[in-house]
């Protein structure tokens, strides 16, 4: 017997058909004598129409009265997929998140989880009943207010639960079937991962490879909460995403991640003085510009180049801010290019085991993709190549890393 | 300065430019210098949506569930509306039933309102700012489910919103234009009432004419709430219910009224003893069949011929109560009329004016028209006759009781 929190995405409760089946996988596991709680997503495609209405309204419409009407497509789910299951023979009931409570803080649109008030819901699961709470919604601090915790915030309420009640796992149902070793549009041979650790999910979560939110990660991370990611279509197993203690045979890389969201900002010429990088990253962090990548030539003449990365949402600001910091700064051009991809290779052998990011240099050379920039991490060796190459350099590091499954 | 209830249908709000629209009508009240809350229905055609998905997944549906599910609808709405008025620049919140709190007892999807929490809406309301109500929910007993009040509920919301923050008055804005002395589709030349008691109301509302929720109606009476009912679309003064004091010059006829729900039931030849009736009625009431008109002809030899309407929904069960207990009824037949219409005319004048029925009778004799059935309370005379004849007997009285405007 274990306590399992299973959470369903938008695609997987689009409509009745999809509930009823959504149901019968519930049912499953609780006739499998497991206890279960469900957290849900709106129906795909309510949240984009609602979301609408608030902006056509007003683009700079109260963040709280865009989660009072965001959260009722969570709710609507709750309540079908409890009728579904109780006319599958489940007793279940719906929960949102002001019955649970699930409180959270203040910053409706984005508000972050506090406490979840666990005790019922295992009162409710030990007598048999599953709760079907509603996924990316809360109550403020002053218990009055529906919060809503950003896009894909249904992965964050899944995990928050699962350590709330002290589940022995969070099953993730999604429309891909698991973790892989990277994207399998780039790479056929692609191989899914039967096991990958809190740290290498958060690095390839954070570069791209775009199957559970980021915030949920941490959250699992920190609260060692078992997650597994598989598809609510098929019948197999996905991946679980661990404890690195629980991965016997660790791989020296796990997987080849990438983004082509950043942009490349390069100063010519600014003085190679003391303070001058920080002068540059301060006036940047002054405008909510966040920095990436960073290199800084030695100079030889008394002046450097510095090249570092942001968002590519955020090129156009960070332009504007350096242009208007010129007189303190006192670079000669600014060079902004956004055709850039950021390619990553992430795993945890990479702490005990030398050479790692030389096999990566070698394959590229040997593709005759230049490297713009690098940068490396305890787990982690980031490259910065021209847009075009992307595919070319996945490729080429999925194959020299041995990560190719069977053709 | 007036404290003001308004409250907007589902045509009324079925869109954001229609949402856009009710604004202005709520901005030109607050510019007024008046205290204004609103109460709204769902946005056109999303609770019959909700209701459906219930009802496809299981038509005996948790009641508890389908309340969940159905009060989403409301919920938008406030959202919406909250974010219009405010950038109209007019201060302005959503609340949700559990929120205010509107408190029901436990009856789920036909819920009746105990008590409103007034003290905060007041509160607000004399800081400038409008509470955006959402009508039809409320929460039950135990503080923790969401409770619905029954289809039309939102009249029955904003007519205890107004007592709650004892408003002046309750604007029911909708699609037609106020209450009518008849259905203006049978007679071009009904004219709108400017004033009409909480009793005649209530008599109109009951045998057909669907503008208020009868409920609301009675709430208004035993709360002295005044209500108006008028259009969202146009600007002119609709038509006021409040206590019959307030009406200075009372005609003796209101209106004219019908209804096509009622059928007729005929017992042929019951032994005429006593406690007969008491047998009848006791079965039917037993199987929760309300019985409306009933007349019961003095029989010769020891037999009696009784007549009464049950609704039509109600006929095939009543029917089957009543064979399943002829052995201790001991009819010879029963005879089951669903072609009949209920004629009514109402009006408070009635008390105090003799001649009223006659007028009815005598109306109808020149037209032709059999009178099947005879019942009349205070304020009200019913007839019931064949259903072709509806059209003809509503304008044949219209027109005897002096109600026709100019043409």
């Amino acid at each position: 017997m274990a306590r399992i929190v299973m959470k369903f995405g938008g695609t997987s409760v689009a409509d009745l058909d999809r509930i009823r089946n959504v149901a019968m996988r519930v049912k499953r596991e609780v006739d499998a004598g497991h206890e279960v709680a469900v957290v849900v997503s709106a129906m795909s495609g309510v949240t984009n129409q609602l979301v609408k209405w608030c902006q056509e309204l007003s683009p700079l419409h109260d963040a709280r009265e865009y989660d009072t009407v965001v959260a009722t497509g969570e709710q609507v789910t709750t309540g079908l997929l409890a009728i579904a299951l109780q006319t599958a023979g489940i007793d279940a009931r719906s929960w949102q998140g002001w019955q649970i409570p699930i409180r959270t803080d203040g910053a409706h649109g984005k508000a972050r989880v506090d406490t979840i008030e666990g005790a019922l819901l295992v009162e409710r699961m030990a007598q048999g009943q599953v709760p079907i709470i509603a996924g990316f919604q809360g109550i403020d601090p002053e218990r009055n207010r529906i919060t809503t915790l950003g896009r894909g915030g249904s992965d964050l309420s899944a995990v928050a639960v699962a350590a709330a009640v002290k589940a022995d796992r969070c099953d993730i149902y999604t429309d891909v079937d698991g973790i892989y070793t990277t994207d399998p549009r780039i790479v056929p041979r692609a191989r899914k991962l039967e096991k990958i650790s809190y740290e290498e999910m958060l690095e390839l979560a954070s570069v791209g490879a775009k199957v559970l939110q980021t915030r949920s990660v941490e959250l699992a991370m920190k609260a060692r909460v078992r997650v597994q990611v598989l598809s609510s279509f098929e019948d197999k197993p996905g991946s679980l995403v661990v404890d690195e203690d629980e991965i016997v045979e660790q791989p020296v890389v796990s997987g080849i991640a990438y983004s082509r969201d950043d942009a490349k900002v390069t100063l010519r010429r600014v003085p190679d003085r003391p303070g001058i990088a920080a002068a540059v990253f301060g006036a940047l962090a002054g405008a909510n510009v966040n920095v990436d990548m960073i290199v800084q030539n030695v100079g030889a003449d008394g002046s450097t180049d510095m090249t570092f990365t942001v968002t590519k949402s955020d090129l156009a600001r960070a332009r504007d801010v350096l242009e208007k910091a010129q007189d303190t700064l006192g670079q000669e051009e600014i060079i902004a290019d956004p055709d850039v991809a950021k390619i990553s290779v992430v795993g945890i052998g990479m702490r005990s085991h030398a050479g790692i990011a030389n096999t990566m240099f070698k394959a590229l050379a040997e593709k005759n993709i230049n490297i713009q920039v690098i940068s490396t991490s305890e787990i982690k060796v980031s490259v910065l190549v021209a847009a075009d190459y992307t595919e070319l350099a996945v490729r080429a590091l999925h194959t020299a890393y041995g990560l190719d499954g069977p053709g």
